[in-house]
């Protein structure tokens, strides 16, 4: 199976953290559908949720925050406003300042995935706005742990 | 009561239909609070919902549609993410080919209302981009009078 | 003449702070023309240049800082992806802590305005959220002087 | 060289269209930087003023449209309200129905590249929402193809 394949064939049970965003007026395009960018608006508002509520971030005065670094997506089938989005979160592979998280969109009431996507994050020091040698902090750590899949047993 | 004092007043139950929200993000600005352009971007997701899901609009094929001609809002209280907002809408006014909904922001949990705005919509035919002498379509009509407060009543 | 004819009537001479804007694709909503949520963020972009640029704030870091506690909107016209906004900034009136501006959006090459609004901000201290009895600090209050328009001249 | 490097260093010469964008007030997030998510508005908004303007894209109408399949992107430094960004265009790959773009975002004013991704399109027929088999329409193409970049010559 080719790794485009895995990914489309993404179920919720791929995923440890879900939350439901109803889609906005502003969400769709002239062609009727949301438009590409505000997956990522969605992708970055379940993950700031997960790492503001599970480890103890606070983004007004954390001394360190994640920057996005690489995302990547791909669009399998699309959805429109005033459909409810379901988004799942995992993690792939965490290092020593960095996350990969896995994000899918789902809609409201239906099996298949619309998306799959990646985000790369690099946790600096607000003071340097560098990542610092000791890494990110222990209960960011620990936090994104609880996400993270197995993948050799995932297969990605 | 001066008019600012009834707009703080308000409660769920002086609307007639509410949504949930969850905030995004990209909602927060620096100041860490939702920024006032959000608002008019739920207030016009609950009105087409509505005109959507209650009014038989369909946007990309409708022979007539809203345009907003006037819009205004006072703002009593912030939200921040990842909070989730609740949209309460009514009608305060319906004319021939014109509608004045009022919108209001509650936070999820919380009894203060955060922002109450009007939007006023006049209903243009696609072709042409202007009301015609006929007025708005019955289906919407009767649609929007299931919305409208007796002003008298509320004392508005 | 009334207040709306008066506001219809503006011209790009009636304004002190001009920036051009490009629109993006985004703007745009189902009807092809640019989402009228969208004008409240460029409304609060051009008012954030001017302060961040003549008025000393520092949004990070500055002591007080603007809240947006009214707006309203008139739209006049429409405007469409890809046209360039220009937005033009005035003051309308300065009290203690707040400030009325006034803002209208042109689109490059025409001569009639788009769209005119007021936003009211009142300056807060960063600490407490509340503006302070003193007001306003002197820098903020001198480049907003700047933009005072003698509204009885101007006859609004 | 790595092609993290190649994107690295690349300048405004390695593209065939530029359009300049202020920054707004909403795009930076609680990090005062412009949110991630924003490039990828930018990126849609470079490539459809291009279609516009130079292959003859109507969006409202035209028989044929962009669906985006994938997306990725590399974020080397950020860029913040209020700094202008310059978006620059070119072509790397020109299928049957599809096309890639290469996308760079620069601050104005400084030369080192602040981010490059690519957006994969598929054309497809407003009717059935899926290519057909004879591919992008030929204006389409013509212009496209004055964007592309000889890749050996290119080294990417």
């Amino acid at each position: 199976m080719s790794d485009i394949s895995r990914l489309k064939s993404r179920t919720r049970a791929d995923y440890r953290y879900i939350l439901e965003y109803r889609t906005r007026w502003s969400d769709n395009d002239m062609y009727d559908h949301m438009n590409n960018s505000i997956y990522n608006f969605l992708y970055d508002s379940v993950i700031n949720t997960y790492l503001m509520e599970n480890c103890g971030l606070h983004p007004p005065s954390s001394p360190q925050y994640g920057m996005v670094v690489h995302s990547h997506n791909d669009y399998f089938a699309s959805i429109s406003f005033p459909a409810c989005a379901e988004l799942a979160l995992r993690v792939n592979r965490i290092g020593n300042s960095s996350v990969a998280y896995e994000i899918a969109l789902f809609e409201k009431g239906h099996d298949a995935v619309r998306s799959v996507g990646e985000f790369v994050q690099v946790f600096v020091d607000r003071e340097t706005g560098r990542p610092n040698a000791k890494g990110m902090n222990p209960e960011l750590r620990r936090g994104l742990e609880n996400l993270l899949v197995n993948r050799e047993a995932s297969k990605l």
